[in-house]
């Protein structure tokens, strides 16, 4: 019952996905697939465990369009030498309180993790650390990184840049990713506030869902190549793009192009990667962009320790009023309850780490190919 | 020539406002006038000039809502005793990179630029600087702190939260305030971009206009009381509420709720200061909250130096081609350029400045009110 409820009110979106799916697979025997097949492309055993838990994470949560259905991705990008599975990560450049890394072309889902370390251990030196990645590859979901700062009692921010689907208000041109922000905020007797967004309308992961499913999408969450809001599920294919959050001018498109923009110059300028529509594409097969200006995909990390700011017990306490006052909130006729950022996900975290999860038969196919092909056998 | 055409393709929104409106006054004029005010309101002479530029930039740029049209709201603040124009401010902990500041009850466009300075200050020595702020006052647009950062080649960060017109995605009852988020990013030939935005669908300024001219309001700006999207621009009055950015659940409303809340977590229970239904109402007649669990509204500051992630030339260097690759891709139909953020603010400063900044009548009278009030002459 709670879970059927929890599914209903929750902004995942998943729920005609999860209806067309396969028996469930458990989680532990998820990861120790995904670690052998990331040792097998060459990642060290430490390096597997990490970006196994990085990518893992996104089927736990929910996010179905990060985790192992990228797996194949993961693979052709190596198979092509744009992914280096043993890569010389190194930081080029530091203050105090930020940093410079260079990803060496490795997975992000291992970049990500040293980068947001780092941000860490400064922060925990001297209040706050902040450190932007170039050279780097898909990183998974933001949230995973933005967390890792909340045993620290600490605030953690992830952002990343992506190949670019979205259009600009205004623009018929694809400029800018899906560019995604985390920010993880820790709480005392509550569990934490983590918000873990696509600066986009929709989620490229739901558009594709439509896709599949040959259904028409809202309008607002996508302009065909004129620049025309439409309900054509198919029209990246045709020169359309993503639209910024907000959609439209009257309500404020160019919000969501702002904090776009602001991700990508972030995560792309500041590092010295490439930004705007220079990003490297995440499907092997497409062809890299022309005249990059930078290194590989960018990333940006920050981590704030609360009692830089305050005793943690005292800002931990009152997240926890912030918290219950949002959660008891009068309800639309929507749902039954008003979500804290991270409900929804952690929800159906403990669901899966419990039920298994379920993965659709194309994704199936995917890894079973790969068991195959890595000699690894398939749970 | 050029000035319409601006206008046409800014996304101020303020073409219905600036028809109904009176003769111009020059910005010196104001200033002068601005200054006399704030002083004999009892601000110091430094104050009262610090105070004056936080609050005529937002008429220089546009943001018509939160300039002169404020200075009555301010004063009558004063007149309650909520607002000290002889205030204490005073750092009450920090870090190499972080500080919190009590703002003593004083004006907030005096406040957030002393704090703006400190975190500016620590990111000269340790890269960046953060700084929130407790027991505080409105602060003017965000954007005027944020830019004090570019003079010296950082990135500015500035965001404030505000009395609750908002309702969470599922809620009836607001619990954020428009929660505004400004970003300023230096630029080498070119000008600075620079993001200034409510984390709402609409700004409550737009709303108020159509409320004067009795006009409806496009669907999804708000919500009436049980949570449905209503075009009645005073829904507000009747236990209605602003919409996150995305309106909707189907367009992302829940990514401006999540906006909205880390503005409000980071100004408001990091700081000390009041959050979510808890922050003081701006108008002086509207009784305070009861059981506040801080103090005064709360603000958030950055600063990032440049060179603490790369040489600041070669970042220049690339905005600057982020920036022309943005400003020259193919546009809809809808406008014959694609803007950078800060774009429509720049055009019309420079038009105001030289134009002057004309003023509607409902203002002037609450300005000559003022002059006869302090005996001060109305330009």
């Amino acid at each position: 019952m709670k879970c059927t409820r929890s599914h209903n009110s929750s902004w995942l979106g998943f729920g005609s996905y999860l209806r067309d799916m396969h028996t469930a697979h458990s989680y532990t025997d998820l990861v120790q697939f995904t670690q052998s097949v990331f040792m097998a492309m060459g990642c060290s055993e430490v390096d597997a465990q990490t970006a196994t838990h990085s990518l893992l994470i996104a089927d736990l949560r929910g996010v179905d369009s990060h985790g192992l259905a990228r797996l194949m991705g993961y693979v052709r990008l190596w198979d092509v030498g744009r992914i280096n599975t043993n890569p010389a990560i190194s930081i080029i450049h530091e203050t105090p309180s930020t940093a410079v890394v260079d990803g060496d072309s490795g997975l992000g889902l291992v970049v990500a993790p040293y980068a947001m370390r780092i941000a860490i251990q400064k922060a925990a030196a001297v209040g706050t650390g902040w450190v932007a990645v170039q050279n780097s590859n898909h990183f998974g979901i933001a949230g995973s990184h933005a967390m890792m700062a909340l045993d620290s009692d600490m605030i953690g921010m992830a952002m990343t840049n992506a190949s670019a689907l979205v259009a600009p208000t205004f623009s018929t041109e694809r400029l800018l990713g899906t560019n995604p922000i985390a920010v993880a905020i820790p709480a005392g007797e509550e569990p934490p506030f983590v918000a873990d967004f696509a600066t986009t309308t929709a989620a490229n992961g739901k558009l594709e869902i439509n896709q599949r499913l040959n259904k028409p999408v809202p309008g607002g969450w996508v302009q065909d190549a004129v620049g025309q809001s439409t309900t054509d599920a198919h029209a990246l294919k045709s020169g359309g793009a993503l639209l910024p959050l907000g959609s439209d001018r009257e309500h404020s498109s160019h919000k969501g192009y702002m904090l776009g923009s602001i991700v990508d110059i972030f995560s792309g300028v500041l590092s010295g990667a490439n930004f705007g529509p220079w990003v490297p594409p995440f499907p092997a097969y497409v062809p890299m962009p022309e005249h990059c200006p930078g290194k590989g995909i960018g990333h940006f990390f920050g981590a704030m320790r609360i009692d830089a700011f305050r005793p943690a017990s005292a800002f931990k306490q009152q997240m926890d009023q912030w918290i219950r006052r949002f959660r008891s909130a009068k309800t639309t006729a929507e749902s039954d309850r008003v979500l804290i950022p991270g409900d929804p996900e952690r929800d159906m975290a403990a669901i899966r780490r419990k039920e298994g999860i379920h993965l659709p038969e194309s994704v199936v196919a995917d890894l079973t190919s790969l068991a195959q092909r890595f000699d690894i056998s398939w749970p």
